[in-house]
């Protein structure tokens, strides 16, 4: 990968479901794709495809295509499949226990090394092998053990004092689930995941169809959302 | 709002985001505030605020700046949360389970009326006081019950199984968490939440920071991501 050319955020947040899409392709033994097809199969135009792939080196041969198995693996690596990280989650509850038991993250190389809560019913308990730690232990925690990324499943008017001990303590990814934004200090990486902005977002769009329905004498369809 | 105007996806997912925004402005007894503030507070311009907001109508006033009451409950109204949706959920494995059991989202006015999945361990247990049904019974529930928004929560391959019954059924929205891209027909809305290509996108953000520390002889940041 060339380290000095910076790639747009929407090429990133493209590149795993390349991966994905490869993923597919290589369980159904599809070993050579050309751009148009995988353009077909994607809905994202055979143009936007190489120049997306572009961004990352050469690819494509001129009337073979890219090979599936070999592209598959380019971008597990740009992605960073190819290492394993250590992952902390904070906020063991329902939602926290469902991600940490979900043995796929595994498998992709993202473990989870320890978990932690601030509910006596919920501390010492075990969740895919992994115990539930006090959550006041937690500034202890980091200075003895390497983490990569801290998810954040706790309710959001705590999430910025949790940010602030990961900051501390030099983590460099938090997978944010609070629904707050984070404050936190550059040079720490925050993905957010907003799930009620997400369906707030859909059931948005289904009244907008609703609308757009009643205004007009036929049924009228729009497009499904990507 | 104007039906005969067409609303970017990209503010409509900002939505959410406000509305969030003056929610919390709310608690804290603000009832005024100019866009610049709001600017601040968010990190988008305020000149990205007065356009978002224009698209839905004149809510800003010069020299007043927004009401915050009277913005909220409109992007609320805009956002359809004035309006109640009854949601069925399919795949009630833990985090299908979790997402059921989250508290929140009845409160916003997105009420769970059925659970489904294939499991006999699993059919016949509450969930959030909902109980989970045997999925084959879903054709002649949809039948016999108003349904707004499916939650897809079950593996890949079969997703697009249940999304097949689901557009016969006529359902007008489907929350999908099941990493698949969807085949729907024109005309049924699918927002999807792929929790694992956001986790990936996080690991290539740290390494492409990683590699950039390296390659600079003094330690640099980055943006963190919103």
């Amino acid at each position: 990968m060339k380290s000095d050319k910076k790639v747009s955020a929407a090429v990133i947040q493209r590149l795993p479901r390349y991966y994905r899409y490869l993923g597919d392709l290589l369980d159904n033994d599809i070993m050579r794709i050309s751009s148009k097809e995988l353009s077909i199969r994607m809905g994202i135009t055979a143009s936007q495809i190489r120049q997306d792939l572009n961004n990352f080196g050469s690819f494509g041969q001129q009337g073979y295509g890219y090979n599936v198995a070999t592209l598959y693996d380019e971008i597990g690596r740009i992605l960073g499949l190819d290492k394993s990280y250590a992952l902390i989650l904070i906020g063991a509850g329902n939602f926290g226990q469902a991600l940490a038991g979900y043995p796929y993250f595994a498998r992709r190389g993202y473990s989870f090394v320890a978990l932690f809560d601030n509910d006596p019913e919920i501390i010492g308990k075990t969740v895919g092998g992994v115990e539930v730690l006090d959550v006041v232990s937690l500034p202890q925690y980091l200075q003895t053990h390497h983490v990569d990324i801290a998810v954040l499943t706790l309710p959001g008017y705590v999430a910025n004092q949790a940010a602030c001990i990961l900051a501390n303590a030099g983590i460099k990814g938090i997978w944010n689930f609070s629904g707050t934004d984070l404050h936190v200090p550059l040079g720490i990486i925050v993905e957010n995941v907003r799930l009620t902005d997400s369906l707030m977002t859909l059931s948005y769009m289904i009244n907008e169809d609703e609308i757009i329905r009643r205004a007009l004498p036929k049924s009228i369809s729009t497009e499904s959302v990507d």
